[in-house]
């Protein structure tokens, strides 16, 4: 075995993060996007792509036929997994390896997989040839381009087979078929999308039924049947590799794939380049309209220019230089990237789920606010006649609410105020609130009208107690049979709509509606009075109030005692007075905190509790019973900034949400740094091999959160009406940190220094800014800062 | 490569048929079936099982989450799709290979797949170690019974190592996980079947969401994780298999999987015999009892003999003695079971399409009549208010019509009188027709007024010019756009509903009903006239006529030209006269009788016929596009033993029904002779190297058909009334035959002999039996018969 010691290597600029071992993370992979697309790809070569025409589809599929399901965590790869792959075999003495390591899983004498933040690439050497694999997208098309070089690094003349093995799978069971195409120089697949019902032909018609391959270089020979390519050999030692060519085969109602083969002598330290196309298509003149467009070399450096370009329009608001240099890479590099890419292209679905949607668009606030601003007025227009939100927003002619949008969750209106308070501070448009929006249903209000009919639909889907009803669920846990009797009611819901009430008020208030402010404050303090008359456990508060009147999450529950997110949101909304949450926080550090961040409960359930539902019914360490749930803990964290005086704790958490920084770090989550999962793994004492596992997913609605912790906690950078406010919250150890900061169109640079003073001190021009609040910000200007904080 | 001249090897006594090759076939397998579960197994090793809880569920899963459908012709197989495999290594050289052939297809020195009525078994010789695996099943429990016998044949001491692998595969995204459990000496896995809705939790509560792989002996070692199984190596050359044991792994939300391992040292000719079961359970007590009820070689003993008897009370009513050995076995042994398994298991779902139950009911009749009375009986007690039937007919509680049935096709009726003719014919029994069955809709009728309803509902489905309407389609052919619109019209319909009305006009005459009889006479004779006026093409008769007056299915059409449902239909209904015959059936023999049988319509499709429909748009030379549709063959088969005179050309499309003789026909259609398969592909002119290609699917309508023309035309051998009609059909070249026939409790032993005679000649203790009809049979008497047939 070769040594494996440094298997992570951050590149100098932070846009690049290398893996040096195809084994050590196996499942580690990147992801790129577009406007109609997005690929995950392993450092192994296995991926997993989707476009949207407009719902989710695919052009490289399973070998058999796969469920059409939402993205799942912890997805298993096995040998016939989609991929992309590059077959070498030296002609003169028969052995072969594949690049980047599936499906031969030779050795490699070097390996790096490189995950940049507009391309992915390999570079993987074996038997004294190097080949190095680049793909990237376009910006504004569906296909993926490939670049592969390879050099003899040898030293000697060599004879070698180079063969791109791209496998389409199991495209459909009504008609499936391929073949090379001379003129388009490529394997067409074709197939028909299964139907049966005469409707659905209709809606089928236009789909792209057709994947392609195609080559820049006419290769010497192709195949375009798996079976005749694999053989009895297998993907590891493929039948068609033992001969002197591939066999030219075609593939009729067979499952096709693409392989291509070139046939090389190379002198020493010779290389070639290759260029390959791999997509989707209505027909062979779109494909020809493809490859015309995007085919050759300058097309490539074109298309890699705008790519990087469009990236760059995600770069987020914020960079910082601390102590911390995997942080400032994350936090200036990957994690507005992974915002931008859930404002983008909203997780590639027709109907994201009301509080995705809206939490994903309350971090595109910090990229591309009128992004955002669009996104409020979509989402509200979808509000029901009495004043609810509907479980997902749909986004596309058509869409149709899917999966866990049709089980009814009570949390969605919370979502409203809560992000809207970001895109205020952050543009300070008020105007938004004027807007008026007509519905599906044909009623008629403005935007500031139609939240305050939100609240009023959260006050009134409370019991007689006050508390909040959670029907089949709130927020993303699966608790789905606390209430479906209709009589549960949800701690956290009631404790988020007191904060979401408040937060609302405070707009009334600015708006001059005073007695509506009064109104919703009223209604968020009996929602924090009720929460403490029948929540609060002592130490902390419950989770909530079964059906059958059992109150869970407190402190006699041999499972499931502690919930994380009652206590955040207690935090925020008031209900828990400084003496509770001295009593809080220490049971958070006790139950829930883990060497992989803070865990959404403890101690994970073994078996189904009936009057809780299906979050009970998870293994133990995963999704999400026993997880340190991200999203969960970036509330937590949120919270403990908001609050003040816990920046070690705010920070130390933060800091977990990222694998890393030490290298068992790393190799027990399996994944890079380059997003933030939904999940890591929980159960550390229960199940140590396993805790701290990624689940590998990157739709989460905590990356909004971590980069406002960022921003507002860490930096301390927060809009306030007119100003900027500006409070550092630095971890001990840090002496200090540089920051800079676009804000409605300013830039701010910030240096942040500890001193001798009782409180922050921010100065601007040698001249204290009163509570450190900067005013009559000027687009375009240039504001430095120094700040003193205390050591 | 070793030499595989002979890959077939039939028995001696018909019950085996045996493959000497795993790779002369790949996809070839065998089918064992009980009342609760199913399993088809592939010579290498693959296998596709399901149970009945009372949807159709599994037990051993695909390595990613499968969409829910249907059984899916020509199944792909891929590296870890299901399977059941025993890895051998030689500890000494380090030599390995898996039996039966996957994951390391290692080239065999000897390879034997039998193919068993009541089990499927494997002999295996590989570096001088002989593997024999048998697969048996309970009869009425849910569990795979395997015995796997390990012989040292190498004549020299041996240390060799034997790995059973049972992957359980991609069990559930919300829980899967697996362990070794002492107690039960076995792999337990554990999932939870995945929902979302709360109502579901109560559906599932019960299913066994448990997996197990019990052994009889201890192992020495085991795995439960597939990652740490496989490891680096892969399928082919698992990790663990490198080490000195396996790691006794366990899955926490990651693959389960059952591996455990024996290591052996057997002196020369020594031999070991281990037993392993496999299947699900709801906990660990029903484990636990399923083992004690089972495991032990006494229990397979006794287990097997139980099953080989339930098998045997499928034997059917028929044994022949032919000049073709191959057809007797196949008729003896295979056929009845094929058409057992369809009355028995209603192919393994909860909502058979009605014209499948109707027709799988059909040939329940020659095995077990009183199963398929009761058929008769829950089939039309779900008829609609109108008289007609629905899509599916659902047996069991909560069921619901899935997928084809929620296509609405207008045929359902036609089946009721021509399976009820079958009853008829084999058991004598009009009692059946004074049945009160009252339906889900309240009404309250007798079978006879509920036929003659249906009746009534065929005529009246008709259009101004009595031509039947197909809406979304007629019989299994999705011919889904031909009449979407509500206007297009069935030629083949229209000619099934006069045969359905000529048949019921029958047993109305022999009730009695002369009124009722002359009215369906009537109406027969209306739909015979438009077919006439509408149809007839000039050679042959039109497959029909769309929504926009388009006839199709006609000598103007390049392809779809000439489809065979319509002309077997007209022959059976009366429609064609002898004169239109006489130019139909040259067109048959010119245009769609293929060296594999004959076609379905001709010439294929090559894209899209948007007024006809899906079955345009199937790929050429597969299902059902272009391909010898066996079910469509066996009608016309049908037709030419009703028409007589046609026994050569009868015969030879029967005998096309098989793979076979020759070994260059197996192997292009890559299938045993142990069932017929639903279709062959046709396109034999356009794409030879796949045609002939066997489905692998053995759920077929056609079964019954051809046991029908075995019975009915090969042998002559028809009830008609109160009496056995006997006229056989010999085709040239046979000499003559024996044939032992089970009638009505009474057997007859034929001799069919040619001789100078002008007609057939049927004698009975020397005696002429006039009209060949032997009247007043008495059960548990013995018939002799001499039959002479002209020469």
């Amino acid at each position: 075995m070769r040594k494996e010691a440094a298997v992570l290597q951050p590149s100098n600029n932070g846009n690049r993060y290398e893996l040096t071992s195809p084994t050590a993370m196996p499942k580690a992979g990147g992801f790129l996007w577009n406007q109609k697309m997005m690929i995950q790809i392993t450092c192994r070569g296995y991926a997993t792509a989707q476009f949207m025409q407009p719902e989710p589809a695919k052009y490289a599929y399973a070998p058999n036929i796969e469920a059409k399901t939402f993205m799942q965590p912890e997805q298993n790869y096995y040998a016939h997994h989609p991929g992309r792959f590059v077959y070498v075999k030296d002609l003169e003495t028969g052995e072969l390896f594949s690049a980047p390591h599936e499906p031969v899983r030779a050795t490699p004498d070097r390996f790096v997989f490189s995950v940049g933040k507009s391309d992915v690439a390999w570079a993987v050497e074996k038997l004294g040839v190097r080949i190095e694999m680049v793909m990237g997208l376009p910006t504004d098309d569906v296909a993926e381009l490939w670049t592969v070089r390879v050099t003899n690094v040898s030293g000697r003349p060599r004879r070698i087979s180079v063969t791109p093995y791209f496998p389409f799978g199991y495209m459909s069971w009504m008609n499936q078929s391929a073949e090379w195409n001379p003129d388009l120089v490529g394997v067409v697949a074709s197939c028909v999308t299964p139907y049966q019902k005469a409707t659905e032909y209709f809606k089928n018609k236009y789909l792209k039924d057709k994947s392609y391959f195609l080559c820049e270089t006419p290769p010497d020979s192709w195949d375009a049947s798996q079976q005749a390519f694999e053989g009895e050999g297998g993907l590891h030692n493929p039948s068609a590799l033992q001969e002197p060519q591939l066999s030219g085969s075609d593939a009729r109602y067979e499952t096709p794939t693409a392989a291509v083969q070139y046939r090389l002598s190379l002198g020493a330290g010779d290389e070639r380049e290759y260029r390959f196309m791999f997509g989707p298509a209505y027909d062979e003149a779109e494909i020809r309209s493809m490859r015309e467009r995007f085919l050759s070399k300058a097309a490539f450096v074109r298309t890699a220019d705008e790519y990087a370009a469009y990236m760059a329009r995600g770069r987020g608001c914020l960079r910082i230089e601390t102590p911390d240099k995997e942080l400032d890479n994350f936090v200036n590099n990957w994690l507005p990237r992974q915002v931008y890419y859930h404002g983008d292209v909203n997780r590639l679905t027709t109907d994201p789920q009301t509080r995705n949607y809206l939490q994903d668009n309350m971090g595109m606030n910090y990229i591309k606010p009128d992004v955002a601003r669009r996104a409020f007025i979509t989402a509200i227009s979808q509000q029901e006649a009495n004043g609810s939100m509907p479980d997902g927003i749909l986004l596309a002619e058509g869409a149709e609410l899917k999966y866990i949008n049709q089980i009814p969750h009570t949390d969605h209106c919370v979502w409203l105020p809560v992000t809207l308070d970001v895109y205020l501070s952050e543009t300070g448009d008020y105007s938004l609130l004027n807007e008026r929006v007509r519905s599906a249903n044909g009623d008629n209000f403005t935007v500031f009208e139609r939240f305050s009919r939100a609240m009023d639909w959260l006050l009134k889907l409370r019991d007689d107690r006050g508390l909040s009803y959670i029907a089949q669920g709130d927020w993303c846990d699966p608790m789905n049979m606390v209430g479906y009797k209709g009589r549960g009611v949800s701690g956290w819901l009631t404790l988020a709509t007191a904060y979401a009430l408040n937060l609302w008020a405070d707009v009334c208030a600015h708006q001059g509606a005073t007695d509506l402010a009064s109104h919703y404050r009223t209604g968020a303090a009996a929602c924090n009075a009720a929460a403490n008359t029948y929540l609060w456990d002592g130490d902390w508060f419950a989770r909530g109030i079964t059906d059958d009147d059992t109150v869970f999450g407190v402190s006699t529950d041999p499972q499931g005692r502690i919930w994380l997110n009652p206590q955040s949101f207690a935090m925020l909304s008031g209900a828990a007075s400084p003496q509770q949450t001295a009593r809080i926080i220490p049971q958070i550090d006790e139950q829930l905190t883990t060497p992989y961040g803070v865990l959404m409960f403890a101690p994970p359930f073994t078996a189904m509790r009936e009057d809780i539902g299906r979050v009970t019914q998870k293994a133990l360490g995963s999704a999400e019973n026993g997880a340190v749930y991200n999203h969960a803990a970036a509330f937590y964290i949120y919270s403990l900034y908001r609050l003040g005086g816990q920046a070690d704790r705010a920070f130390s958490h933060l800091r977990q949400l990222l694998p890393g920084p030490t290298e068992a770090d790393y190799r027990q989550r399996g994944q890079l740094p380059v997003y933030i999962p939904n999940y890591y793994r929980g159960g550390w004492r229960e199940e140590p091999r396993t805790a701290g596992r990624s689940s590998q997913l990157f739709n989460t609605g905590t990356v909004s959160w971590a980069y406002r912790c960022v921003i507002e906690g860490l930096c301390g950078l927060r809009g306030e009406g007119e100003g900027l406010v500006v409070r550092p919250q630095l971890p001990k150890g840090w002496d200090g940190m540089k920051v800079e900061r676009v804000f409605r169109g300013a830039t701010f640079k910030v240096v942040v220094q500890r001193g001798e003073v009782g409180d922050v001190v921010v100065k601007m021009g040698g001249v204290v800014v009163p509570e450190g609040r900067v005013v009559e910000i000027k687009e375009g200007e240039v504001y430095e800062l120094e700040v003193v904080v205390p050591k």
